[in-house]
């Protein structure tokens, strides 16, 4: 990633400020961002930025974020402190002298499940326990639901509840439908559910590139990620240093930090696939759980058998970790180590609150090979895991495509929750077609929002330089919008609670012309500003009552409120339409517009009733009176 | 718009060469670029760029394009020259001296139909006649069908043919499910054909500012556009000198110019709703008719009594044209004139060939009030006014929204279909959601690639400064390619054949490392280079077989071919596919895995077997052998 500030970037976005609610069951303060509008109610959303963009906190990024989780933990009394795993060369890629990132300066011991106790959120939800983090996500999910006015959705079997109770957490949870990634490990972490019942989350990837980044780079590229709303973010460093480097990403992420651990065990062995040891990627796995990783993607569900189904393939193996393990497994012939030790990787999981990002290693990479046998099979061994996982009292979701046109992508929710028993999914796009390099954040973003409406829970954000080099920090903020847009149109188009509060607001600010509530409602007020600015940059032009592309006079806005206007002149609309139900000058019969006009409000297509044939043509209807 | 350069962008695009198919029934040449491909036939592509990419072609804007159009309108004998309509002042917003464009130096005498013959494609098909516009399409729209591999889709009930013959071109055209936009006075275009049996088409606006633009700067906005795929264009220019704007425009245009009359009507009034008459607009259609305009958006389905039902919605009319005539309707507190005076348009379109673009007046612009009373109150009058239109014999397509949330695209279309009678839908987007000013082309996006799988056969472009300003040379670009992959991966979800054809070389191209293919076979080669050059500048790079993103050990399509390498030497995967259903060292049944692999090929989710559910578990499997 070039062109990153080696500052963090800190303050609140445009005309809002941090506000924090309480818990009633718990001590906690969950964050949510309220924007200001001239002359209407602030508007609270969603906050994922963590307290890099509260003017009262302290940022330091060698202290770390204050250990809010830390109280939770101790009340709970089911962990303890050891001495953990002592930090090796390997974990760092034997990166030496000046070459090696520091180690963050503040070490405390790590945590662990004491005895062989699950210390999960599955665990305390099947025991019927409501903990800090069930009730803190609740709070946050219920953004804009007590305000909410009626609105209307297909959620497709989803259940959305009027308002999201710490219970309704709880259960969800129970039964496996959502996760709330939070490793024991990670004190520092505002917690956020995964969920198809709960709004749709993105997240974003970063990681080091192979030049020697700094620590200040690194956890930037996170907080630039959450300051435009990525809920989640994937550290998928390799190379050099990423010991070091997670740790401080880690101690300053406000957001669950997932990661692909057969990477760092990669690297271990020197970057040879079949030298990989279960007995390497094991030590990984303990080494990253004590780091505070939130979520581990797995690819224990590439087979040996299902191999040669890749292999006519337009685009063979497109996952990293898929390929990696493929390779393993042909060189051996031998079942993958990671499907034999599954129940070992649980262990291992269910000490530390790692959840499960079970891994699609063999997602298509094309639209020729998209729902492919390969990648079915695949699924369907993800389901069985899932099964596996959740008898340890494991938190799983199951990971998707990748490359899917519109038509097939309905298939792989359907497939999904039907082998998978509803745990949730998380997808990379889908790309709806291939022939786009550099806009591919386009191409995904249609199939994220489908898939998003269709039930997947959070949507694995695509740069536009994805298939051509690594993002930079415009892109990942392109990444980031893009994405927050598609899980947005995904909230309005399964009719969650309060999603369209938003809408509504920028829209009638839109309206009313009120050009700086237009920025500061929309996901990214300094580019909407900026064009408006390049087309009409005068200060006098953002209270200007018509649109910038038009001018007044053609201003259809404009326009409309004269029509207002004149209607309210003339003994208000009601009366007009009144007048034209009983006939008029026009040549509607009465019946079918009374039915239009009286179902204005609210209407759906639904209710739209047909239309009369009874009208006379206008060849019918002769010459004006 | 800025930054145009005051010249005309001509030359191929990377790698490309300009292709001529011949027609057989008539003299003419289809225009279709062939792409090169390394170590592949060369894969040809659709082309609207017109003779701009053509290196023989003899560029002079002052001269405009050869008329190819000439000798099939002169071996109809059916229209004639005539003076012609006087230009006058008013034409161009009484601009003069300096401030006067400069007419198109290059007259001739307008031509119309002889007596009141009607000299529409549509009066053609109707009587059996295959015209040369109609074999020009049909060859066209056969682009990658003759090489075409198996596609699979779901066309909603599209009629999509093995190969489109000129007669299933006719027959499209004579039922109103097709267009071909051709006014008799537009001589230079290359016919193009809108219908939901064809390949879905874009359009893009374009449009003088208030600032006086010189006339290359209007026609290379044009030129650019349709370098980058746009398939008809708009000229929404309001303001002075749009007459001779226009002329430079169309006589250097190869593809359809649509317009909206009222827009210029209005300001021959001075900007006055309220003053415009039947008389100054029947004026602007013919002076436009005369020009060679090849549809007309015309909003005649705003009736009065439909105004009281936009009373209340968040956003008001929001079409331009739709609320010049909602004010003027309600401040004579009369029926629209262009209702009224339907049969008299219709009079005057069907002796040049002007299509009918039916505006959507009431369009929702916002997601609270779409599928609305008033926005289907309007769609059904257009339905109405279709078939007075197809009694004329003209040509009709019908404009569709807007801001509509996901789940209510579907019946946008359904709606459409029902009451509008097959005539070909051209939306706008539609944006599914509001909060993202700046991001607008990709909201739009979205729904434009749902709604053109559901059977919208023209998409009209949205750029990224929608509702913020005049979009630049770069937004008019990112609008194009953002339309041309909807649209595409809208033909994919249909199973358009051959559509596929494009992404399967493009992914081969990626698979195979051939990464100047892979930026060649891309919508926008210049950028995908780019941004592959940002961070791997050097041009050993281009043939480097790893990605960029990841480096060479971690590349999955590295180690995919290692893969196949490694299968292909233990005697190739077939044998090892059969030990694999024998059992082997795994756990799988044999049946299970048999009907996997044999399926691998064109699988698709329907053939995917249900998988035994006799499968162990991995905590069943016990260790490793």
């Amino acid at each position: 990633m070039k062109d990153i500030a080696p500052e963090i970037t800190t303050g609140g976005l445009p005309a809002s400020r941090k506000i924090y609610l309480e818990g009633t069951l718990h001590p906690l303060r969950v964050p949510m961002r309220e924007i200001s509008v001239s002359g209407e109610d602030a508007l609270t959303v969603y906050d994922s930025s963590g307290p890099y963009t509260d003017p009262d906190a302290q940022i330091d990024i060698a202290r770390g974020l204050p250990p809010v989780r830390g109280g939770w933990l101790q009340a709970r009394g089911d962990v303890e402190a050891y001495a953990g795993r002592k930090v090796t060369e390997a974990d760092n890629g034997f990166a030496t002298g000046d070459r090696l990132t520091p180690g963050f300066p503040v070490q405390h011991p790590p945590l662990r499940a004491v005895g062989d106790r699950a210390v999960t959120q599955l665990a305390y939800a099947r025991q019927g326990i409501i903990t800090p983090e069930m009730e803190f996500v609740a709070i946050r999910e219920n953004e804009g639901r007590l305000a909410r006015h009626a609105t209307d959705g297909e959620p497709f079997g989803a259940t959305l509840p009027e308002l999201v109770t710490p219970e309704f957490v709880r259960q969800e949870i129970a039964e496996g439908r959502a996760i709330i990634p939070a490793n024991v490990n990670h004190r520092e972490l505002e917690p956020m559910i995964i969920g198809r019942n709960f709004k749709v989350k993105i997240n974003a990837n970063i990681g080091n590139s192979a030049v020697t980044s700094s620590m200040e780079e690194e956890v930037e590229k996170m907080v630039w990620a959450i300051r435009w709303g990525g809920d989640t973010v994937m550290d998928l460093s390799t190379g050099r240093n990423i010991h070091n480097i997670r740790d401080w990403i880690i101690r300053n992420a406000p957001v669950p930090i997932g990661t692909v651990p057969l990477y760092q065990a990669l690297e271990k062995v020197g970057g040879i696939a079949e030298d990989l040891t279960w007995e390497v990627y094991r030590d990984t796995l303990i080494e990253q759980a004590e780091q505070g990783v939130d979520y581990f993607t797995i690819h224990a569900g590439v087979r040996l058998h299902m191999i040669p189904m890749t292999i006519d393939r337009v685009t063979g193996i497109v996952s990293r970790g898929g390929s990696i393990m493929a390779k393993w497994c042909l060189h051996h012939h031998r079942e993958s180590f990671l499907y034999e030790h599954f129940e070992e990787i649980c262990d291992i999981c269910r000490r530390y609150d790692v959840s499960f990002s079970l891994g699609d290693g063999l997602r298509p990479g094309s639209i020729a090979d998209a729902n492919d046998a390969a990648q079915f099979a695949e699924l369907h061994t993800l389901g069985e895991l899932t099964k596996v996982a959740w008898a340890k009292d494991c938190q799983v979701m199951i990971e998707g495509p990748g490359h899917v046109p519109m038509h097939k992508i309905k298939a792989n929710m359907d497939e999904q929750l039907k082998h998978c028993h509803d745990a949730p999914f998380y997808t990379l796009g889908p790309l709806t077609t291939d022939i786009a390099p550099g806009y591919d954040h386009i191409t995904s973003a249609i199939g994220a929002a489908m898939i998003g409406w269709f039930g997947t829970a959070m949507l694995c954000y695509v740069t536009p330089k994805e298939h051509l080099g690594l993002p930079d920090r415009d892109d990942v903020k392109t990444g980031v919008i893009t994405y927050k847009l598609a899980a947005h149109a995904a909230d309005l188009a399964k009719g969650h609670p309060g999603a369209q509060a938003r809408d509504d607001a920028l829209s009638r600010a839109r309206f009313e012309f009120r050009w700086e509530d237009q920025f500061n409602l929309g996901l990214d007020p300094d580019t909407a500003r900026e064009m408006h600015d390049e087309t009409m940059p005068a200060q006098a032009h953002k209270v200007a009552h018509f649109c910038s592309m038009c001018g007044p006079k053609f201003c259809s806005m404009r326009i409309s409120h004269d029509i207002r206007a004149e209607a309210e002149k003339s003994k208000g609309m009601a009366d007009m339409a009144d007048l034209f139900r009983k006939g008029g000058k026009l040549y509607v019969p009465a019946e079918a517009d009374t039915g239009l006009v009286s179902d204005v409000e609210g209407a759906s297509v639904d209710k739209v009733p047909a239309q009369s044939s009874a009208k006379p043509s206008p060849a019918a209807s002769g010459p004006a009176e």
